[in-house]
């Protein structure tokens, strides 16, 4: 609860883009996934970086948490008031700032959503291709180093964000980085706020690199006669040095439910969707490689996608596939797992898992970003079923034990949050702690979103 | 100067792999350029990572600051010992220790050079592309957040570092990254290190990103009526998305000293040196869109060296231009400088710095990593002249302002050492007392390399 000098304070700084009231404090008080938390005490919606400032000068002042807002579609809990305090929803902060075609560059506020700057980008021949599926903001995809399905060409946000302008628990304000494409000039600031998930400062402006629209496209999707045969093709592809945009695997449970949802007619079978982007030249090359790959692991029906529409379709199709899951089990609720592996582990770790999930009883459909040995399984789960829920929780926890002991992560791609933070023991030993150290260093009171990513 | 408790238990850990001759303390208090400093009280030669936490552990008991070492090709003074300590020279720590060519994956031991690994790879039909000229360590690099001539393709040692083992201040050995190419748990701790010039603590080992050796490779050189009319031609390559893996640019005096040192006859003018990688077929189409470009801004003798031999005799020019600038004025030392600017003001700044360097009355031949914005000036100075090192300086100090007014960095690839902190502030503002921040929060003596790269 907020003091009354807090709170008139706030009400000082804010006026009418503060509020308290229920519906806006629950609408902050839920996520996508199964985490949950507490409200929290009010919610603000800052015009302007001097805005933030003062609203950090203002947490230090009052000891209130902080926690940044973007579009609300992180998986792990990241923008929950976990202790209370104020969230704060960059909505009104959702500018594209500049755009330097000649540089490849865009600066923006935090809180655009990569639909809405890819628009603002179409007619320059440049786009933002960091695609995480959801229609997240682009402050929020740089705080939890988001990525998708076209990291395995374009790179995750660790590789797009070109610089920041944060303001710290200090209320102090920093830039990180320059125009200039590379820089050996002292610590990496950037990538140390990129993934910080909002525990060391809140963005306050990205400069994001940009790439030309791809000049040729192909898309195909390919049916295998099994698991082991999908995930060694991705393989085989990528140390063959081939390098598709995307290359998403879909397992038979999640090419059912998207056959369902998206009213396609796709062989139920283990499904690759593939991407290629290029000059119309290399590209024919990449795509004949791809498809002599395909055939040799058994691939059939390798369709490939010529006209727009057609591929408009899949791709709406594999972005839909979370909605397409879970219809598949009306009422249920989704344990998202996030998983990481070296390529050459991916086999074992998906066939691992899959038996893992068929075990249990509960649908555990799987997909991924194959390509960066990345994957997802959806658990599905009667959300009135405690039972149900620990069995989830437990194969949870167990993917993250295995891709520990694959050489991966327990999270390729959704966070840390709280939910995550369990695992990040196992997987950073005395480099959890040094994580902490930093924290303290620039957070000494602990108000910069608490009890997310890093020790107690 | 080292008590002798001190120097009794500093030989109990490294015995005779412990020197404080004078020899060996001079080689470890030279540098390749200008800069200079006092010696250090010792030099030690570890064997393994478990040494070099012992003398993290001996540092911290007796208050003496350590400094890292590779191979001494610093060109900022990174590796001088400011205030005394003990130089760890790792050129017993130089080993290939796996590599996974499924993955493209290589764990190294920090003493190795570029060179030796690129020959251990050979067979493998794997490379590790970063090449900054000089034939330095790869724990260097990393350090120094290097890049050089393929990071227009390649990217920079923050691209291509996986993961590191890096023996803290405390003496607390920790691991950075994983096998998975990706992941978002928690803050990059890899990233930090990378750049951190041994301030943050010592990496005893690197996992490396290794890429395919091209199938086909084609090498360009291309004279240019202007500097405008070089520079301007690859501002259109880049704004085109070509993706030369090297596009050097040697201005005409940079030709001169090439053609007299490694006995070429280039034609006395600007020249582009590019090279592309590639499959065959895509490789063809990029070359005959830089032909056309190159012709566009009235390239002359654009001459593809078909040949290993002819191409390979080109590249070495290149790696010895700073040689060849050197003996182009005998007896003189050079003061190297080291901008990136955003591509959009390269003409620019190359032709201000040009103006500039001609009415200085010294000589300053450019040349540089173009596609990338980034160019050096190589000012040779008599190291006699009192006033010639003070007018190298004062070109060096606006070289960085002009960097800065036009949207870069003060250096693009050689880092800060001490040779740059007085820019330091110029570039971050209050970013750089965060970083002195971070530094003590892991190093709270200030005995990792001290005097470099954060405020005092």
């Amino acid at each position: 609860m907020l003091t009354d000098p807090a709170l008139a304070d706030l009400r000082a700084l804010f006026g009418d883009r503060l509020s308290t009231q229920g519906p806006v404090l629950a609408e902050h008080g839920q996520s996508e996934s199964l985490v949950s938390a507490g409200l929290p005490d009010a919610v603000v919606f800052p015009r302007a970086t001097d805005e933030v400032a003062a609203l950090a000068r203002w947490s230090t002042t009052h000891r209130v948490p902080l926690i940044g807002w973007g579009a609300g579609t992180s998986l792990e809990g990241h923008a929950l008031a976990v202790a209370g305090g104020v969230v704060v929803d960059f909505r009104n902060m959702a500018a594209v700032l500049e755009i330097r075609a000649e540089d490849r560059l865009v600066r923006v506020q935090p809180g655009i959503t990569r639909e809405a700057l890819n628009v603002e980008l179409r007619t320059t021949g440049l786009m933002f291709p960091v695609d995480p599926g959801a229609n997240a903001s682009l402050g929020g995809m740089a705080a939890t180093r988001a990525s998708g399905t076209t990291a395995v060409r374009y790179g995750t946000m660790r590789d797009n964000v070109r610089g920041l302008e944060v303001v710290l628990a200090s209320g102090e304000v920093i830039r990180t980085g320059t125009g200039a494409p590379k820089s050996s000039a002292g610590y990496d600031l950037t990538a140390l706020f990129v993934g910080s998930e909002g525990t060391l400062g809140l963005i306050t402006e990205l400069t994001l690199k940009l790439h030309g629209q791809p000049e040729a496209v192909m898309t195909a999707v390919a049916a295998f006669p099994s698991v082991g045969a999908a995930v060694d093709c991705v393989i085989a592809t990528m140390q063959m040095g081939l390098t598709p945009a995307r290359i998403e695997f879909l397992d038979t449970d999640t090419v059912t439910a998207c056959n369902a949802y998206s009213r396609l007619s796709l062989p139920p079978a283990p499904q690759l969707l593939v991407e290629f982007h290029g000059h119309p030249a290399g590209l024919a090359e990449d795509v004949d490689r791809f498809r002599t790959l395909a055939a040799d692991f058994g691939a059939e029906g390798l369709d490939w996608a010529e006209r727009p529409e057609d591929r408009t379709r899949l791709w709406a199709a594999r972005h839909s596939a979370y909605r397409a899951i879970l219809a598949s089990r009306p009422g249920a609720k989704a344990v998202v797992t996030d998983v990481c592996v070296p390529i050459s582990r991916l086999a074992e770790a998906v066939e691992e898992t899959r038996a893992d999930i068929a075990a249990s009883g509960i649908p555990g459909p799987i997909l991924g970003h194959v390509g960066d040995g990345n994957f997802h399984a959806i658990l599905l789960v009667d959300p009135a079923s405690d039972a149900e829920i620990a069995t989830a929780k437990a194969l949870a926890g167990r993917m993250a034990d295995r891709a520990l002991r694959l050489g991966g992560t327990i999270t390729g791609e959704h966070g840390v949050g709280f939910g995550k933070r369990p695992y990040m023991q196992a997987e950073h030993g005395e480099g959890w702690a040094v994580m902490g150290a930093l924290k303290r260093a620039l957070d000494p009171l602990g108000l910069m979103n608490p009890g997310k990513v890093i020790p107690d």
